[in-house]
Order: structure tokens, then sequence, then C-alpha cells
């Protein structure tokens, strides 16, 4: 069974007097006519016929091409956009009402997309503009370099080169030119600019069914914007191939469709059709701009990327080259508030983009390798016991880390841990023992090089935040206090990057009233080492509260049963913060192995 | 068979250095560092750490949500962004890469959004640069609105309301703010905003198959952006439905996510997520707007409306609101060069838009009915005949007509002259017959109120521009040389806006040796009525002459099988002019018809 496409919508027939009320409120500086639905006409608010003292510039067609063409209605740029229905031309009745409503005494340049309906409709609005004595021009874009010339009729349709004419007449119009010189400056970029297109998919109109006439592994080369048949269909390849395809096509000098010749400069267009992403877009331009530079030998300078003129959900992409002078770039560049106008700098651009070196640290210190100091003092021989003791219980913990893991992890918690412990003894050759805070750093730096995962990083930004705190306060040795409040540090980074707290069944359950009774022995005067004796074992008396809460980060599974009582149905994996039972079993026990073997050392020799 | 997801892309592992590079050529204002393929980190151009004196403002995250972040560089907003792969968080390592390449002595201040890696990857820099000596500050941006408030860890997503947050601080930072003040706007603003999204289909990651999880008729509430299941799956229905309940999702004072009450002031964000169409976005706004205004009782003070944040190429969107203060808006409306910023106006918007009415024409005349004058004088008298007369001509050339364009086209062309000659005849008693000029437009204003059609187009764009001729130049009368300059910019305008000309078989093969004989006689003093009779006797042979012509208009099929011939496989339906043998038979016959009908007036009473 064929479903219509699947699209945000309400009414198909509505979707184009929605689509304008929705562009006015997003842009207070645009108004529509008051004739929906048979009127749809986006115009400046702020222009009137009565008083606008330059040359109106009015374009417009069928819908389904957005932002194209109300959307570049705007100072500087379109002065209305006569809106049709979804790929219809607008009625005359409709041109005539929006040619009435902007065009004062200097008059109004009609530009026009050569389509059958387009050129007739504005064809007969600007006829019967005339009878009624407003000053009228027309130019007609045809910028597709799709097929070869044909004999007759002109049959080159409007692309997404209408836009660049669009900007050159806006900008042509705001500098006070008159009608004939306005559109003697739209008709010369007319015939400047050659586009060509490709699609991946085709589009579907609102309340129709999807079609997939290409299929999987093919695309359409030389299409057009309202889902009609592209002039070949060819294997999907990579896309570099294609841009080359394309610069050929509109640069042939076959067809001799653009008067572009090597040494030129040029402007790029790089323009969606409606369902391809940004990224798409940008890997086109990229490719497009060194080919269109060392291969077709000309200087790109200016290159515009975006969706401009598209058809409807349409995946595919349309390449236009216009050749530039110096009175091309001045319209382009000029100021406009259009909003679909992309933003750019002004000026050429250097030949070529020569990416910026990464940086070096500037704290030159942490670039050349420490060392151990060649004597130690009585500090750094206890920080080098102690970090050797923490570091061979954890390695002598792996295989019941592993255990304890496997009931409600993946079992590879004392592995993790192992390979932190083992990097630390490795390294510990060249800590500069002598300096706590600098210890203390390098042991985030080896735990980070080493233990990989979530729990490498945690720890890691335990470390890193102990040694800012530490650094910033210890000059010659480390107090008891600054050892307390480089832990608060450290809770505190571990608590803000991790998103938990206490009572959510982290290793913070376990830090949390270590670092309250520290700082509060601390505070009433008790020796410190009696301190970080009651300190170890409310950490461990936190470790142990930990078996009765219920853990905050549930497993998907578990979410997703929860989710559904309260009545959804679905639950996003991303949503709940990092810590997993896992990690919480390892710190634990690695907190609690660090604080036994405190128990036998001096007051603020070390503590982590 | 399963076959990849059809993208315009090279190597599915380049993806993020090739957007990289084509989004640099785009905007030379940005820049980036030269760590490729580990290193992605984009920024200003003009930003040097050793001589930047503002706050840096640094975001970034996994790639797929083009133009996030990098799009959002520039002056005013982001001082860089680092990119890691696609919904992979940046390493560690290219985060400080970027901090250390554009952080001044004034610091930075870091925007994560709320993922696990994201935080703990931008943790661990944001430590290790402050070890390094580096001021920085970190917040963290969860808005999402989607599932009931977790009891534990805040899981509430990073989402679109970023965008909003990136701007807040960059305008603070623009402004000169310290890194504590510029983070504390940051963070304010980051807890007055909330989101919720709605897909049709999910993303496909390049080089990767695509997945239809939800088949033709459903859409998911509340997902993310990184294909993620939603929170709930619901039947497609119209969109309006849809903007309700996402609007009291996001503000119900059950979860209170954001502090939004009634009477408040908010900015909305309608927010594409990569396969969805400007038009549907705009539709959205349209809805979302009124009912904020009018069922939850908020002025809407600006309104954003775009791409801001994708997932590749998901058709889906999200609406985000913010609640606003004269603060906010100040540094929402500050100006900045980043490039996907939307170009607005600054200032409150009016409470509601009230559409412009539509003009009137601005010739009074041409509105008031037109009435036949009371006695006719000797050129009306002509005048009433010969259009009595060619009408009841093509009247009764009705059936003939038909037959001969059922050999060439659909068989309605005497119908379609059909109803243009009654209409001419039922209106005749109201034409203005002593004007001439007013009469030839009025003929043309009941051809193109009752023939329809391409044909009926183009005879009313022949009636206009003669109409307009000869109301220019003249006055009392109509000379012969008049009638003759009337039917040169009938011809122009034809050919103009239909597209052809001479030899191309269309109704100009007649017109265009009538016009030179008529010329040529009048100027070489023959007796005008000679020159019209000879002038309808070239008509007659011109139209004779396209026997042997071939129609440059080819029906698609002989196109089609042309372009075979010369290499090609498909043609473009829309490609070629309007002009149908069908509209070249009528044309030729009923031109022939009128010229024979001027062989007994006298001269200068009229033609056409």
């Amino acid at each position: 069974m064929a479903y219509p496409a699947k699209k945000f919508i309400n009414d198909p027939n509505d979707v184009v007097t929605e689509y304008i009320q929705g562009l006015v409120h997003t842009y207070p500086a645009l108004q529509y006519l008051d004739g929906f639905p048979q009127v749809k006409v986006v115009l400046r608010a702020d222009v009137s016929c009565t008083t606008y003292d330059k040359v109106s510039i009015i374009s417009g067609g069928g819908s389904g091409h957005e932002p194209a063409q109300a959307g570049y209605v705007g100072e500087g740029m379109l002065t209305a956009a006569i809106c049709g229905d979804i790929f219809a031309s607008p009625p005359v009745d409709s041109i005539l009402a929006g040619i009435r409503a902007v065009t004062g005494p200097m008059g109004c340049l009609l530009i026009v997309t050569n389509y059958t309906g387009d050129r007739l409709n504005f064809g007969l609005a600007a006829e019967q503009a005339k009878s009624e004595g407003y000053k009228v021009e027309t130019v007609i874009v045809g910028d597709d370099c799709a097929l070869p010339p044909p004999r007759g009729i002109a049959g080159r349709r409007g692309l997404a080169g209408t836009i660049l004419v669009h900007k050159v007449a806006g900008a042509a119009a705001a500098a006070g030119l008159s009608l004939i010189d306005v559109a003697a400056e739209a008709k010369r970029a007319s015939e400047m600019v050659g586009t060509m297109g490709v699609a991946l998919s085709i589009c579907t109109l609102p309340g129709q069914v999807t079609s997939d006439r290409l299929g999987p592994e093919k695309m359409e080369l030389g299409l057009g914007i309202h889902g009609e048949p592209g002039a070949a269909v060819a294997d999907l390849q990579p896309v570099d191939g294609v841009v080359s395809h394309v610069l050929m096509q509109i640069l042939s000098p076959e067809t001799n469709y653009v008067p572009i010749t090597r040494g030129c400069r040029v402007v790029l267009m790089v323009n969606g059709l409606g369902g391809t992403p940004l990224m798409e877009l940008m890997i086109v331009t990229g490719k497009a701009v060194p080919k269109l530079q060392l291969e077709h030998g000309l200087a790109v300078d200016r290159v515009y990327t975006g969706s401009f003129i598209t058809s409807l959900d349409m995946a595919g992409f349309s390449i236009s080259i216009m050749k530039a002078d110096a009175s091309i770039l001045q319209r382009l560049d000029a100021a406009t508030k259009a909003p679909y106008w992309p933003v750019t700098e002004d000026g050429n651009r250097p030949p070529a983009k020569i990416p910026v070196p990464v940086p070096l640290s500037q704290s030159a210190k942490s670039d050349k390798p420490q060392s151990q100091p060649v004597s130690l003092n009585k500090q750094g021989q206890v920080l080098q016991e102690a970090i050797e003791a923490a570091a061979n219980a954890i390695i002598n913990l792996k295989d019941s880390l592993n255990e304890w893991d496997s009931k409600v992890g993946d079992g590879d918690c004392g592995s993790t841990m192992y390979r932190g412990a083992k990097a630390v003894l490795e390294d510990i050759k060249n800590y500069p023992l002598n300096d706590a805070a600098e210890t203390v750093g390098e042991i985030g730096s080896s735990i980070g090089r080493a233990m990989g995962g979530t729990s490498g990083i945690i720890y890691t930004i335990f470390c890193k935040a102990a040694y800012t705190q530490l650094k910033e306060n210890s000059h010659s040795g480390v107090t008891p206090k600054q050892w307390a409040e480089a832990l608060a540090a450290s809770i505190a980074a571990v608590s803000k990057y991790g998103g938990a707290s206490a009572g959510y069944r982290t290793l913070l359950d376990a830090l949390i009233p270590a670092l309250s009774v520290l700082q509060e022995r601390l505070n009433s005067g008790d020796d410190p080492s009696i301190a970080f004796l009651l300190s170890s074992e409310a950490a461990l008396a936190g470790a142990e509260s930990t078996k009765n809460m219920q853990a905050q980060c549930k497993s998907l599974q578990e979410k997703v049963i929860e989710y559904r009582l309260r009545g959804g149905t679905r639950i996003a994996k991303n949503q709940f913060g990092f810590m997993s039972r896992k990690s919480t079993t390892e710190a634990i026990y690695l907190l609690w192995r660090l604080m036994k073997m405190c128990r036998g050392l001096k007051y603020g020799d070390f503590l982590f």
C-alpha cells in the first residue's frame, strides 16, 4: 500500500499561505498582502508605493523552492515576491497586486525564471501594469547548462543563478539607479551565470505518494527543480567525480553557455535542493573551489554555500558559476536585509586557505618531560611510598574487582584499574616527587594515557582538578587544609562534569562524607592524622551506605520499563549520566584502599 | 539487499574534515587548525591567543549537527568550535588545542551540551587548561523537555537551546565582560530555555544503511539528535496538533523545566533537523506563534526559524522557548558575524501581523466598468463591425479548428478560440468603441477572462501590449502608422514572454512578415488600405511557409529520442518553450481570418 509522503503540514492546499504566515512571524521586516488564498504576495513592510523612491525589484514563481523567492525580500534585494501554489506560476492578478503595492515613480523590474507559465503570467502582468501607467522592465533568467543548446526556442531553465541576479539587481536599485540601468545590470548578470544540478532523490508534493524513481544506487544529472527527470542517470559515485563533471558541463567551451575562460574571476554558488544536509553541501564546496582554481585556472572570488532555491525535500545540489568583475562583486557585497542572502565577509579572499598551526601548551613545563629529583625530601619519600603501595594494592585487587564487576557490569573494572595502576608504577620514576602538586598532576596524566574509557577520564579530571588547586595555593609543602581544599576541588569537578552528586550511588558517596569529616576535624583543631583516619572511616561508611541506595543511573532497560509504566512508550538512550554501577564499585574500592593505606602515615604527608 | 544511504560524500571517514574545508572556503573569516584528521578545530581567522582581549567562547561536540557548532564561529558569538567525528565527542587534545589557540588573558568559557562524552572530554580539557594557567569556566546546557524530570542525575540533553546560549555568551563577551560575568549570563540563559523535538524519520550515518524504524504512518515525539529513539511514537497527524503538544510539554507546570508563566515575554526558536524543508519549518512557526500568544498568554518577542542544529538528514523539528527579558534580548539582538545566526530585525515586533490590503489599480478608470458610448463615431462603427465579423468568423471555424488541431494537438483549439470570441461578443456592448486603444485593451480583458490556457494569455498579452502602445501615442483616432507600431509592440511582447521568434513555426511566422510588409508599404507612401491588404497577404504566405518548417518546440517524446541519439538518456520536460503546434495552428488561422476581413475596410479604421 502506498502512503502519502510524511510532512509537517496541515491541509496540503494551505501549505503556501501557512508558510508565508510563519515567514512574516519570523521576519518582522516582511509583510504580506491581504489576499489569501489567491493573492500570495510577500513584500517589504517598510515600502509603500506612494513614497518609494527607488526602483522596485519583484520576482516570484511557483512555491516549493523556499527560501526562494520570498526569503530574498528585504532592503537591498527584492521589494516583493509573488508566490504561486506549489510548482505553479502565480496568476496574473496576484502579480499585478504585487506590482501595484510596491512600485513607485521609479518603476519596477520583474525578474522571471525561464518557465513558460512564469514568462507568460509575469509578461501579461507587466503589459497590464504598463497599460496602467507603471514603468516596468522584465529580465528572464535561464541559467541551466545541463543540455546542449537547443537550436530553437531558448530552453534554459531558471535555476539558482536567479538568486545572484536578484542580488545584483537589488543592490543596483538600492544604489538609486534608474529602471533602465537596473534592468541592464540584471540582464548582464543573467548572461554571466551558468548552473547545473544533481539529485539523489526526487521531491514529493504535499499529500502525494513518494516516488523512488532512481532506486538505491543511481543519481540524476542535469535535473530541474520540479521533480522533472534529469538529463542523464548515472551510477552513484564519490561526490568528487560528480563535482568535476558538473564543473566541466557548466564551463564547456562547446555549449559556451557562460563567457568564462582561463584566468577569469568567478563567483561560486553551491545550492542545496531541500533534503541535502549542510555537511554534504560544504563537502561539494570544498571540492569545487580547488578544482576551479587548479583545473580550470579561475580565481574564485566569492563562495556561497546553502539551500537557496530548493525543490521541496529533494536530495540534491546545484552548482552555479558566475563570471565576476568589480561591478558584479560590488553588487554582491552590498549590504542587504534580505533574510536568506548569506552572511559573508566583503572583499576578495586569499588565494588559498592555509590552516593555522596547532598551538603548543603555553606552560613550557608541561611539554618537557618531568623527571624524579636526584634526592627526595621527606614529603617526596612518603609520596613515593604511598603511591607505590596504592598502585600495588589496586594491582592485587584486579581479579576481585573484575569478579564483583561481572555481577553488575561487564566485568572489566579490575583490568581497567590495573592498567591505570601499572602506568603509574611505570611513570613514577619521572614524577617530580618533591613537588606534591606536580606529582598529583602527573598521576592524572599517567591515568589519562593508559586507563581509557569513562573511568580514565573521571580519575584524570579528579587528579587535574586537585593539581590546579594545589598549585595555586601551596608553595613549599602541602598543609592538611590544602589537601582538603584539593579534595574539595576534585569532588566539585567530578560532580560537575560527571553530573552526579550525593546519593546517586557513585564514588561521590564515599568522597563527599570523607571530605566533610576531614574539613570538620581540621577546623575543630584535631590532629590531622586523626582527621585523615576519621575521614577514611567516613569514606568506608559512605561506600557501605550505597548498598541500600537505588542507583540513579538505571540501565536503559530499567528506564524504559519505568517510563512505560508512567504512560510513555520509549526512552532516549543518551538521557542519563555516565555513572554505571561498575564505576561506583571500582571507585569505592579504590578510595577505601587509599584510605586504609593512609592510616600508617604522618599527617599532611599525602592524601591521594 | 540493503544499500548504504545515498549521500554526496567521498570516504565516509573524511566527511568532517571535508566539511570544514568547504566551510572555510565559504566563509573567509573562519579558519581551522592544522591538525587534521585528529584535531578538527574551526576558529575566527582574526583571533590570536596572544592579542585577544576579550573572553573567548568555545563550544563543540560530535559532528553531524551542522551548522552547529562551527557555523556559529564569528565575532559576537563563538571564538572557536571543536568538532568531533560524527556523533562522537571530540578528544581532549583537540579541545585543548582549541583552548590554547584562542584564549587570551581574559580566559575562555566552554559551552558544553549535556552528553556524557562532551561533559567529560570538555571537563578534562578545562581542568588541564586550568593547570596550564588558563582561566576557564564551563557551562553545561541541558534544555530537553521531552521526559519527566529524572529523580537523580540531571539527564536533560543539550538541544537547540544551546544556540541561544551561544549567542547570549558571545554577545556578553563581545561587550567586554569578565569571564565570571560572561559565564553567569550563559548559565542564566541555559536555565531559561526548554526544547522538545519531533521526527518523521531518523538519520543515517555516512556509509550506513538507512533504517525505516518508524514506518509510513508514524512519528516520534521527544527525540534527541543522534538517531536515538524518541520518548513516544504517535500516529502521523496534522502539524497543528503536534505543535500544540510540544508547546504543552515544554511549558508544563508539572515538570517546571522553564520558569515561564502567563504574561511572560519569550523567544521562539523552530529548528529543523536536517531533512525538513524550510516550508514546513515556517508552517510550524506560523502555528506556534499564535498558540503561544493566545493559548499560553505569552508575548513572543523574537522568532528564529531555520536549521540551526541538525541530525544529519533526519526529517524533524524541535521547538525551543526561552524566557526573555531586556538583558537577554539585548544579547540576542547584538550584531554578530557568525554565518549561521539568523539575520533579523532588532526590536520588539508588533503584537500581531495585520496583512497589507491588496492595492487597487492606480488608474481608476480600469476599475470602473467601461460602457459603449451613446453614439458611435465613424471609427467606432467600423471597429464594432470588424470585431463582430472577426468573432463570428472564429465561432464558425470552431469545428474545423478542432479537427485540424486533433491531428497535431489535443483537438480543443476551436473550442478555446470559440470561448474567446463568444466573450468578446458578449462584452462588446460595454466597449468604449470611440476609443480604439481602450477597445483593444478591453478585447484583451475579455479574452483573458474567458479563454484560459496558454493561448488565452498569449492573445491577452498581444492586446495589452497594443493597448499600451496605442494609448501612449494616439489621442484622437489612430493613424495607420500607429496601428503598425502597435502591431510591432504586440509582436515584441509575444516574442519576449513566449520565447519564440521568426522561423520557430509559431503565430509569429505570420505576424512578423505582416508587420514588415505593412511598415515597408506605409513608409514608401502606399495607400494605407493597399498596405494593409498586402500585409494580410504576407501573413497568409507566412502561415503557409510553416508547412515546411520543423517545429522548434518538439514534444517531450521527440526531444527524448533526439537527445538519446546524441548520447544523453533523459530529457527535462519543462525545458522547452511554450509553443505547441496547436497554438501555431490556431494563431495562423485567426490572423488569416482577421486579415481577410480587413480587405473591405478603409485604411486606418482598425487593425486588431
